[in-house]
């Protein structure tokens, strides 16, 4: 589709030169073959000769098992303890741009819980006409809407605060997954309590121990809000808030509540925990930005990197990441292989959608020489993703969130990759 | 976003009157609390104040425990053993488009094999310039694209040829998947190996014992067919191909060979078993119809159905269900509820996409009394689907594939569906 590689003659023949090394490797083998056969290419193997597992087996399947180590993982010194803490989403290992719920990337405070449709109860009450509460079965009543949009934790890349920390995309991008999601307008559910439009806020709350209430200015509320069931087509997953959580487009992973109970409409914000001594960003001068919920424009290499080294020599190399925005659809993509002195610009692999994760290429000829290898994402206000030391020029060193930086990979000579700053 | 329904004051109000049962359903539980209260509101539940699961317990996570019923399902009696069948999807219990791996239909003629990325090899061969064998590697160096498309059994519906047969949408229209992949382009792959153009065809195969090799037009190869090794994002599925399989969009799921092993490109087809003894249609006079290759515009309701009957009284109800087409993108869907008499048109939760599941709902207002639920799909070629007689008029009774007739559900005043016929 948007391969123009395919349309361009010129880039054509420059692939195909490119792609020498690839072409010898195969005569290679060829060679190799004519004096010693490639077994599995002139022997008749256990897999083309005997039968392989039925349909009865795998009601509900996993991935194949060399893909063990395509998991969510966390980072163990990170928080004090697993219950209040975070599981990073292999984005070094995936293509496209849907993140199975499997390994999407989860974040609690206090824990999964398990909570059955039967048990679940959605109360919406403060400034509306009639305070009202929905079992699971009416929510389903409802006309519904179905979007993908990323979801990315305000943290996401915190520690990268304070220089190259941890070595691979997993871990400096990976508190964010993308998914398709099914789920009732908030503006549906708000109207049908009759709110009062003197409410300018409503506080959320999820059926957590934690709860994590937050503030939400009525006007996104009734904006592009979801009270969300499903996610790539299922059930939510326990982790991710079954069987109702709030999707909120764009803006910071904690405000989408998971297992969510509650809905109250205020004059005024909360100005609750995870909104004042949390989620806030601490500035040089020690005083706090608040009230930071869009994600700004942001991308990250996802191969190569250091979990994803370059398996091959010099040639034909597919270097791709990942692009988003909250305010907006990614418009371009850049990505520079000498830290940020030249640039080129990336494929899309389709056209950005709105609050979406975007998929990027750029299909190169690597010369076989180390590379700094960045990408830098713009979306359609304009916005061009900033450098970390531009980032640290205006907000300090002291923030945990909102680092939206240009990530730098250190790509060596024998493939290998490492996260460096480079200034 | 295309919800017309929050839009329209007329249609706001229908929905309030109609809503009265939801309404009074919550009123009534407001009126019980006050005599015996809801612990679920009023009291502390333990998933409130105890802790929950930690994020180092589940490195790749799987439905919760309460959804057990939404997996795949085989129909024992439809094969004659598992090795050589099919497994469902549920579609009743999805919602959106997108198909997780995890329960997304899978059809084998050997069974499921297991072949690792190093045992992989992809031969190309025949009339090209230089014959050609790939390694996964190989493969991951040429440039990539993304899409989403459906991919349907042409035996999907099959068992419906001779009348309402199995009782649930997952029996009947379960031979279906929707995912996004992430592969090269086959063209990619003959420019590589410099196909003849004289050769008109190419014949597939995959590396399982069936191998189940089927010819495919080079003006089809050369289009939009992808070499595929990512679907939603992580790697095939064993069930699904691992490491490599075929993409052939619109057409026939038989075609999209899994465990790709070779290409060989010819100046004829090879009228291989599976296009002349199977996966063809036999008409009423005996004669076969074959290289019926994309399959037509269908729908069908996914809920209220068999599997899905409606959990609630009269008033506000949701029907919803997919539609797809392999010529194009989905327009349009009608609905109706008195069996084909009278039709209304459905929302599309987003705009068709070419070759991909489009979604649809009819936010209704139900009386409560029984109805023949049909949906009725419409693509941009200006096809329009038939009615089961309608294709028997021209088919027979004889065929298994392309039964892509109009499906009636008779929703009973208690809810309950059951498959029916109506002529």
């Amino acid at each position: 589709m948007s391969n123009d590689f395919l349309n361009k003659p010129a880039s054509r023949r420059a692939f195909l030169s490119g792609s020498a090394a690839a072409v010898v490797g195969v005569a290679a083998t060829g060679t190799a073959r004519a004096a010693t056969p490639d077994p599995l290419i002139t022997e008749v193997q256990p897999w083309a000769s005997g039968l392989g597992v039925g349909v009865d087996e795998v009601p509900y399947g996993l991935p194949i098992r060399f893909e063990d180590d395509v998991v969510r993982r966390n980072v163990e010194w990170l928080t004090a303890d697993t219950i209040s803490s975070i599981n990073f989403t292999p984005i070094h290992a995936l293509d496209g741009t849907i993140t199975p719920a499997g390994c999407a990337f989860e974040r609690h405070h206090s824990g999964a819980i398990e909570l059955s449709k039967d048990d679940y109860r959605l109360m919406i009450n403060g400034m509306v006409d009639r305070p009202l509460v929905f079992t699971y079965d009416d929510l389903e009543r409802f006309p519904r809407e179905n979007h993908t949009y990323f979801c990315e934790c305000a943290a996401n890349s915190g520690m990268e605060w304070a220089g190259a920390q941890l070595n691979g995309a997993q871990f400096t991008h990976g508190m964010i997954h993308n998914m398709e999601y099914t789920g009732v307008p908030l503006r549906t559910i708000l109207e049908e309590a009759g709110y009062d439009t003197a409410g300018k806020w409503i506080f959320v709350e999820g059926a957590d121990a934690s709860s994590n209430g937050r503030s939400i200015p009525m006007e996104k509320a009734l904006d592009d809000v979801l009270v969300a069931f499903k996610a790539n087509g299922e059930a939510l997953r326990k982790e991710h808030g079954y069987p109702v959580r709030l999707v909120v487009p764009g803006w910071e992973g904690n405000m989408w509540i998971k297992w969510l109970r509650r809905i109250e409409v205020l004059d005024r914000p909360v100005e609750g925990r995870e909104e004042t001594s949390k989620y806030t960003d601490t500035l040089a001068d020690g005083t706090s930005r608040k009230w930071t919920w869009a994600m700004d424009a942001k991308s990250v290499v996802t191969s190569p990197s250091p979990q994803a080294p370059v398996a091959h020599g010099p040639g034909p190399l597919v270097i791709t990441g990942l692009a988003w925005s909250g305010r907006g659809a990614i418009t371009r993509v850049d990505v520079s292989k000498d830290g940020g002195k030249t640039w080129e610009t990336a494929r899309l692999a389709q056209p950005g959608d709105r609050m979406a994760l975007t998929r990027f290429y750029l299909d190169t000829d690597w010369d076989g020489q180390e590379m700094l290898l960045q990408s830098r994402a713009m979306d359609d206000t304009g916005y061009v993703q900033p450098t970390k030391d531009q980032l640290r020029e205006i907000r300090g060193e002291n923030s945990i969130y909102h680092n939206n930086g240009i990530q730098t990979w250190w790509v060596r000579e024998n493939g290998e990759a490492e996260n460096v700053e480079v200034s």
